[in-house]
């Protein structure tokens, strides 16, 4: 598993690049711009197209699509709903981020109706996934309460019964199609101290997904990239805002004998 | 008062970074990443929460509201009224930053109403202040035509009148709340070079007055915190962009010590 | 021409920095952060007062205003058509940046409302502008696919239509004001890898021409100083994040001197 997951991140590393994957995100007000940062530094091509009346047609030609719940304005609310109903027509890969659902009754319902249109890929942290599946009562706002082993028999079973790959955040990465479950233990704390540093991941699995018809391979690929710039990063930081900084530099950076070297697979 | 006011600033800090307060800001478009990003940074817990249906259940929970009128559009002027509500009816307090009142007619009405809902702290610059109290038309935009010592008289009165702790930003900073008057002289005219410098203040304030029920204190330490940590960025700084990035690790990374040594208090 | 450019950019700048012109930006969710702070860095004064109801007013005072059309949403949308004739009325110059207009109906739909509305500048990308000239069919996203020699035919007639000069942003820059063509090569590839590094060059444009009633000169100005700050943020940068906050310092370090020694202009 662990060559052939760091074979396939290195390809679809190189594939992002090399084509530069439309990735269409109706995210959160928060982290637009990192998310957009990010998806450059990778070298995919970011398009925040959250319009009703825009984001369904934008979403018959992008790569991939990520739908985050951070702020689900009632305008964004209406966008995503076209936006997953056309990926899914045009068969356009599509990732579901259920942010903070549990307690807020508006995103909570609306991710149980997304839960619904076949995402290809569900991420969260342990306690996003629990509220989802219908096993927890949700975090505290963005911070997860519960613990990825903990929340992996729900997450497995989310899977199962979505048909999606759904991929729980926190120390050690679970990524899960029901069956097969990838642990990676990269990563560092800093992700935790950046804003957007769980949601850009959401928007990294859609380039994967774009360049990648295995979805659990997608998935992991993402985190394994993702998490082995952010411990280079971390290594050249002095605190959260330098990481930021360094983060970006280092996924633009990111080399394939990098992701060898580092890759901490389970 | 200067060696008490350092004294609850180190304790608030310690006590941000032990129990990650939960801060939800109703903030504006411009400034929510680099908001989030300065409470991470302080080791506080930020939420964006600004949906009406989500915000007033939030505040219930949070520790502190941030409510600042930067870009009020309609669905957040709902939702701001229903989280003051819910803030005020569970004690939770919360922080009236009124942006570029005066001039503006529909954030000005709203600062208005929003005066009489008990706010915990209201911040601003000295036009936007003397504009909330009635007594001036407000700056250019966000930025204060006029002086903090000349605005101190209408301040005073302001906090007399809603209750509130009224804190008034300029090159010396004031804190009253209607009798006493702190006054800090840290801080660097970078600040003013990044935006949101003033607005993620307001978010810090609401975070120290989650974990410190002294509210003129609360206030005071948020300013000292936030200016000495501004004043050891501006030092490894070569411009805005890298003083933006140096300000959040200072504000990882500040020690009580480091409070101390720079205060800078009347 | 050379000679003449530099000395009316060098001039703007220092206008710029001495007077603080105030910028309206009505422009998209991802950018706003980083176009503030690029306004900041340069001298001016942002404000992205776009509400219905205050964004005629505020235009009425701005020196500036860029209307960008990356998220349009409804209530922006509003915004933007009370502002762009508030602006006209009172003779504010205003900057129309048509982002990813042809494939997408609503903003397409908007961008040919707002050229027949008397923009003093139109920026954009070749394929940007083919469309709003109505000869192409737009790019991929934001992504130009066609070349700005190839549009420059196109860019000559817009500007002779609508009475704006035109921007056309590639390797080399082309602006026009339908008779004059004045190309800048000065820039770095690096601009594209940041999210907004166009759409803050507008915001640019409108604080130039709030300051030099010459529109040709004060868009070629925007150019010329824009791109070389780029230029040497570029030399000091380690990839696309260390290059953002870099451009930041260089535009609020660049002297005259720099832009002399560095302009590339034809």
């Amino acid at each position: 598993m662990t060559r052939t997951l760091q074979s396939s991140a290195r390809s679809a590393l190189l594939e992002v690049r090399a084509h530069a994957p439309l990735v269409q995100c109706l995210t959160n007000a928060v982290v637009t711009n990192f998310t957009a940062n990010v998806l450059l530094a990778l070298g995919a091509a970011p398009a925040m197209t959250d319009l009703p009346g825009e984001a369904g047609p934008f979403a018959r030609i992008a790569g991939g699509v990520l739908v985050n719940l951070g702020t689900p304005h009632a305008e964004q609310r209406t966008a995503m709903l076209e936006a997953v109903a056309a990926a899914d027509e045009a068969r356009v890969p599509w990732v579901l981020d259920p942010v903070a659902i549990g307690a807020l009754p508006i995103r909570t319902e609306l991710a149980h109706a997304l839960r619904e249109r076949r995402p290809t890929i569900i991420r969260g942290n342990a306690s996003e996934l629990l509220a989802l599946a219908g096993d927890g009562a949700g975090g505290r706002g963005v911070d997860a309460t519960d613990d990825v082993e903990a929340a992996l028999p729900s997450a497995r079973t989310l899977a199962a019964r979505t048909g999606a790959v759904v991929a729980v955040s926190g120390p050690v990465d679970a990524i899960t199609d029901g069956e097969r479950v990838i642990r990676i233990g990269n990563g560092t704390p800093l992700l935790t101290r950046v804003t957007g540093g769980g949601c850009a991941l959401g928007a990294v699995m859609a380039a994967f997904a774009a360049v990648d018809s295995d979805r659990l391979q997608a998935a992991a690929s993402a985190v394994l990239v993702y998490t082995v710039a952010a411990e280079l990063a971390a290594a050249r930081s002095a605190g959260p805002g330098s990481f930021a900084v360094a983060f970006l530099d280092a996924l633009a950076a990111l080399t394939p004998e990098q992701l060898d070297e580092r890759a901490v697979i389970a």
